[in-house]
This record gives C-alpha cells, sequence and structure tokens, in this order.
C-alpha cells in the first residue's frame, strides 16, 4: 500500500536517502540557528530574492486587477448591448432617429467586442507569459536554500574531520564504540587496529572532501544561474510596466476614440 | 385585538359595508361569467388597458437594463481605476511616461465620475418619474374594475325590480319571508298587509334608481379621466423613448470622446 503511494521509480533506497537529506538539512539548521555552525550568507543574493518576492507580489496583483477589469469590461459590454436592444426593441420604425438607434446598436457591439478581444490577446496574454516564469524560479531559489544548507553541512563535516587531524598530530578522534573494540583487544593486535583506524579516519577526510566538493559544485551551478536571473527578471519589470501600460493605454484611447465616432448625427 | 388590527378610522359598519360590496361584484362577476347577466364593455377602453400594461412592462424592463447598466459602469469605473493606481504604484518616477501614468489615472477618473453622474442625474431620474405614474394608474384601472362592476350589478338590480313591476302589473314580486308572513296573517290584515308590500316594492325600486344613478356617476367619473389618460401616457413613450435614448446616447458620445482625447502624446 505504502509503495502505491510513492511515484513512479522512487525506490526505498530513494526515500531512504532524502529522509536523511531532511535530517542533516534539519540539523544543520538547528546548528546554524544555535550559533554552533557558520552559515554561509550573500546580502546581495537576498536582496534579490526581496525583490523577486515583490515583483512577483505586485505583478499577481496587476493580474487580479487586470482580470477584474477584463470582467468589468465584459460586463459593461453586455449590459450596454441589453439597455439598446430594450430601447430598440420598443423603438417604432417611424419614429425620430430609428436608424440612428439601429446603427448605434450594431457599431457599438462590435467596438466593445474588438476592445476587449485586443485586451485579452495583448494585456492578458503577455501579463499570463510575464507571471508564468515566477514559479519555476521561485522553486529554483527553495532548492538553491537547501543546497546551500547542504554546502554547510558538508562543510562544517569537512572541517571537522580535518579539526580531528590536526588537534592530536595524525591522532584519530576515535569513535566510543570503536574505543571499546580497543580496550577489548589483545596487546598483541593493538597496532592493527591502530593501522585500521587510521585508514578508516583517512577514508572519512576523503569522503567529507569528496561530499565538499560535490555539494559546493551543485550549490555553485543553481547560484550562479539564479545570480544573472534575477536581476535580469528585476529589470524585465520596468519595460513590462511600461509597455503593459501604453498598450492598454493605446487600446483604450483607440476604442473610446470610435466610440465616440458612433455619433447621432452620421 | 381584532379592533387594532384594522386601519384608523375603520368602524365595523364600514368593514360590513366592504364586505357587502364584495358579495355583490363576486356575484355579478358570477352572473356575468354564467352569462345570465350581461357586461358592459369598452372594446377601445380595453385596448388602451392592454396598450397600459405593455408600456409598462416594457418600461420595467427598461429601468432594469438601465440599472444594470449604471451599476456596470460604477464596476468598470472602479476596476478601471484599481487596475491604473496598481501600475501606478508600480510604476518608478524615473521610467518613461511616469507623468502621463499619473494624468491619466486622475483624468479618467474624474470622466468615468461625471460620466456616470449625468447617467444618473438625467436618464435615471427621468426614467424613475416616468415610471413613478404607473402604479397610481394601474390601481385605478383596477377600481374602474370594480366601479363597472358595481354599476352592472346595480342597473341589473334596478331591471329586476322593474321588471317584476312590469311582469305582475303593479303586483309585488315577494321574497319567502314575508310570503310565509302573509301565509301566517289573519284575513281581515290582509289588506294591510298588501298595501305595505306595495309601499316596500316603491322603496325598492327608488332605491334601486337611486344605486344605479349613483353607480354610474362613480363609475363614469374615473372612466372618462382614465379615458383621457391612457391614450395620453400611451402617446408619451415615443418622446420618452426618444429622449432617453438620445441623451444616454448623447452622454455616450461625449464621454468616449473625452475618455479618447486622455492620450499618452498629450
Amino acid at each position: 500500500m505504502a509503495e502505491m503511494g510513492m511515484g513512479k521509480g522512487v525506490t526505498a533506497g530513494k526515500l531512504a536517502s532524502n529522509v536523511q537529506k531532511k535530517l542533516t538539512r534539519a540539523q544543520e539548521k538547528v546548528m546554524q540557528k544555535l550559533g554552533k555552525a557558520d552559515e554561509t550568507r550573500d546580502v546581495a543574493f537576498e536582496e534579490g530574492v526581496i525583490n523577486f518576492n515583490k515583483q512577483y507580489t505586485e505583478g499577481s496583483k496587476l493580474q487580479k486587477d487586470l482580470r477584474a477589469y477584463l470582467a468589468a469590461v465584459q460586463t459593461m459590454h453586455e449590459s450596454s448591448k441589453n439597455l439598446q436592444e430594450c430601447l430598440s426593441d420598443m423603438y417604432e420604425p417611424e419614429w425620430y432617429g430609428k436608424d440612428d438607434v439601429d446603427s448605434i446598436v450594431e457599431d457599438t457591439d462590435v467596438l466593445w467586442t474588438d476592445f476587449h478581444q485586443k485586451l485579452v490577446d495583448n494585456a492578458l496574454i503577455s501579463m499570463d507569459t510575464y507571471l508564468g516564469q515566477f514559479p519555476d524560479i521561485k522553486s529554483r531559489i527553495a532548492k538553491r536554500d537547501r543546497k546551500l544548507v547542504d554546502y554547510d553541512s558538508a562543510r562544517h563535516n569537512h572541517s571537522s574531520t580535518n579539526k580531528g587531524k590536526k588537534g592530536k598530530d595524525g591522532g584519530i578522534k576515535i569513535t566510543k564504540p570503536a574505543s571499546l573494540l580497543e580496550r577489548a583487544t589483545p596487546i598483541w593486535a593493538q597496532g592493527i587496529l591502530s593501522a585500521h583506524n587510521i585508514a578508516q579516519s583517512n577514508l572519512s577526510r576523503n569522503q567529507a572532501e569528496d561530499e565538499l566538493e560535490r555539494a559546493q559544485k551543485v550549490f555553485e551551478e543553481i547560484n550562479e544561474d539564479l545570480q544573472e536571473e534575477l536581476p535580469s527578471l528585476w529589470n524585465s519589470r520596468v519595460g513590462f510596466y511600461v509597455s503593459t501600460f501604453q498598450s492598454m493605454a493605446g487600446f483604450e484611447e483607440k476604442f473610446h476614440k470610435e466610440m465616440g465616432k458612433v455619433s447621432l448625427m452620421t
């Protein structure tokens, strides 16, 4: 049953590895918060993230307001059409201005439809495209945060294995079970155990070094991409807002100008 | 308790009289429906009532559509303002067109407010005034219907009392209780009773005549007023629809023309 709940290709090993990652990260964050481990910080990047969040919030509000505006355009189009058709239905052929009524009803309907369509095709679609970039970047920022914790964790692991080496002059910081093993070992075998421990320790140092290198590489890759993308996205807002505003103002101007021409005097 | 439920000044006598009126009318309508009593009809007036109902329905629909349109104007004004303000808030002073943004936001807000106000002050108020005439006339048409039934009823009552006079050659159509009374009366008193019955019958004929005269007068008064008012109200719709349509089209034209001038190029 539990396996059915997992995604395709997620093996028990992968799951265990994910759990281990989460535990390691949680441990690292606790150590950082307690001030027992230093945290790699990048103030410029953090500012970039603050800007990103602000930009995402602003953009979402703009999208919401644009959608509300488009809904209002449609409502006004419909209610204006209903009202005009109501008048037109009552208007008898011989009354003054019957032709005006009919042509106004027809012309304004076309203009409203066209106006709404232009707003959807241009403002709304470019708005949606613009905002479509944000969720992916947001999840990559979160991933970068996790990879930074992994990197810090690997760094601390590496530095603690190296500190042992320096402190005891090549001596090994023996873990408790090994120490018990040592005490239980006959004297003739002590030299063999010691050599084994040194080999173990070297292996652990190498592993920590590899892990640090790998964690650093993973972090830097994602970090470099975002270091480039965030400021570029942030700057793109200027052009986007300017062009959104200009195109909307343009469509509105055109719409109103043409509506203004639909006159009783034509 | 029952008295507390009645309107001020409604006495028990008045109530009884109203109940009696309703009973008499119901009886008259039943007789007319059964074809046992002729009904005064005025085809021209009935057509006037059909027109009145049509006009009232049309006007109410127009009022409903106008109100929906006004609500849509307000919604579009608000959503357009929200959207523009949202853009304006994000727009930084050094960006291209900042002055345009601010002036457009301000100008369009003024134009929308003005447009909505003009529609309320003119179209909606004149619409409400026009429709305000209908409920009173509607209730007077209903009153005329009731007074016509009263008149028919009085007419039938009068004709049946007269028919009695003609049919029995001065004889009296004695009601059952009187007939019982007659049978119970000793022979020496029969002459007195007969004279009494003739007097009663004459009184009833006079009453029926008075009643007919009164019912006719009441009916004709209300009928004459309506005969004048209905066609005049019916004709007034032409001017009303034409002026409503023209003033609305005029406000819209002016609004759109001015909105069309609120341009990025100014």
